[in-house]
């Protein structure tokens, strides 16, 4: 299937909102971004996926005035147009009172939490699963951005511990651009018991550490179901999750700085086992 | 060469600081960070590689009261001391109002700018150049990111337009965690003609573009001197830029997010390269 029929099929799954007439401000849940009951999403790109998706109900699109018309922004008032969710243009300054991140571009979407869904989520009926683990990540940005560079890499799911990591916050699915609503986000209470529920369901869990003596570059098991696991920024891999893996593997230095950063890292790994997935499919 | 040699020898080349009574407080330029005369570095690995790299002298060292020990920190100190850098602690509010990076970790080091380069400096005498291009990133976080993962993956040089990009501010070299002192940084007044220039020295040109027909992971060029280009964040190769580069590749995507971020890009392509390079002299 290719991704536009993806995103057409998505769409019809996405209902007419039920709320069409509630406000940001009769609710007084939907202006705290904590709350469980509702998410923000903010920035162009992640909101027009948050609607193309169909992955939740997005249940209210605000928009600030004298935008720039641009072919996000467009498609934004069309899709919102299209799906009957109701579009409120605010003055600049009200909208900006109203956003949460640095740069919401003009443009926020009042949605239903994503899925909450458990490890086995993200391996039962799944094809060949490619799952991401990330253990204690606590920036946003980079939180974001793995995200994205993982979905990029067809990762089929991210595993996130339910405490000592960042949440999924608006800067998380700003910079994330969208990819929170293409790939499933399963969270666990702890990554080591995490680690033996993979293997359990037949998953191999590689371990991302910088000390590792085999190179990422010939991993045997990617052409099995795999989770690639990484720690922190700063620490790396805690020594728990690092000895409940069962191998771990480095990217090879050439350079006299001592370390790459997360996102990079995060990066390069999944790419790497997108490239020797694809070699394979080549043959 | 290992790395701690590398880095012995050029400790010898860092010479004792000839101003070494002076102060930040005596000289107004050394309190603004867009004096060309001077540049701050402040982060703990970013201070430590501007000392240990000997690439431009240290004129001073500040430090923050009340830091928590830490090897970097002390390395510093050691460093700092046997090479007789002038080291000045500071209450912690008056530190905090002397930095400008939002996090200086506690440490500030006053340098001399580093070297000004052309573009010939990125080519002769080195042995097969692997040199990045960065056409117009504007977010310093990026570009310092960019640093890292380029000097991580063995490239021997960067070259940036002296306009249309953010500098090497406080933020980059923070970012970098010191690998702008390891790696020859390059500026031109234009990319399209800095890449011809290229071309007159031997070196290939190679466009990193979403729309490319090739897969950056069959470059054949690989083992030859080249240049990977990269563009700006949000708009990639300019129009110019793209015409001007012997041949683009791209990095297949397998998921629904249109695009990578131009940090997680700029990783992938550098360790593309130096995986092929590496598989080669394994052979």
């Amino acid at each position: 299937m290719n991704k536009r029929n993806q995103r057409t099929k998505n769409k019809k799954n996405q209902k007419n909102p039920s709320h069409r007439n509630s406000s940001i401000r009769n609710n007084p849940k939907w202006g705290n971004p904590n709350s469980e009951s509702i998410q923000i999403v903010e920035g162009r790109h992640a909101v027009r996926e948050s609607i193309l998706a169909g992955t939740r109900k997005v249940r209210e699109v605000n928009m600030s005035e004298g935008l720039d018309p641009g072919t996000v922004i467009e498609d934004i008032a069309n899709l919102a147009k299209e799906l009957r969710i109701p579009l409120k243009l605010h003055a600049k300054s009200k909208f900006k009172s109203m956003t949460t991140t640095e740069s919401a571009q003009g443009v926020q979407a009042i949605c239903d939490p994503l899925p909450e869904l458990e490890i086995e989520d993200l391996v039962e009926e799944i094809e060949n699963p490619f799952i991401l683990v990330l253990d204690g990540i606590t920036d946003p940005r980079n939180l974001g951005s793995i995200i994205r560079s993982g979905e990029c890499a067809g990762a089929t799911g991210i595993l996130l511990p339910r405490h000592r990591s960042v949440r999924i916050t608006p800067t998380v699915s700003k910079t994330a651009q969208g990819a929170i609503e293409h790939i499933p986000i399963a969270t666990t209470s702890g990554i080591p018991k995490a680690l033996t529920r993979l293997k359990e369901l037949g998953v191999w869990t590689v371990g991302m550490d910088m000390v590792a003596e085999e190179d990422i570059y010939d991993l045997r098991v990617v052409h099995d179901p795999l989770a690639l696991v990484l720690g922190s920024e700063g620490r790396g891999l805690g020594r728990l999750t690092r000895e409940r893996c069962d191998l771990t593997v480095k990217i090879p230095l050439s350079g006299i700085t001592e370390s790459l950063n997360v996102g990079a890292a995060a990066a390069i790994g999944c790419f790497e086992i997108s490239r020797q997935r694809l070699t394979k499919l080549k043959r």
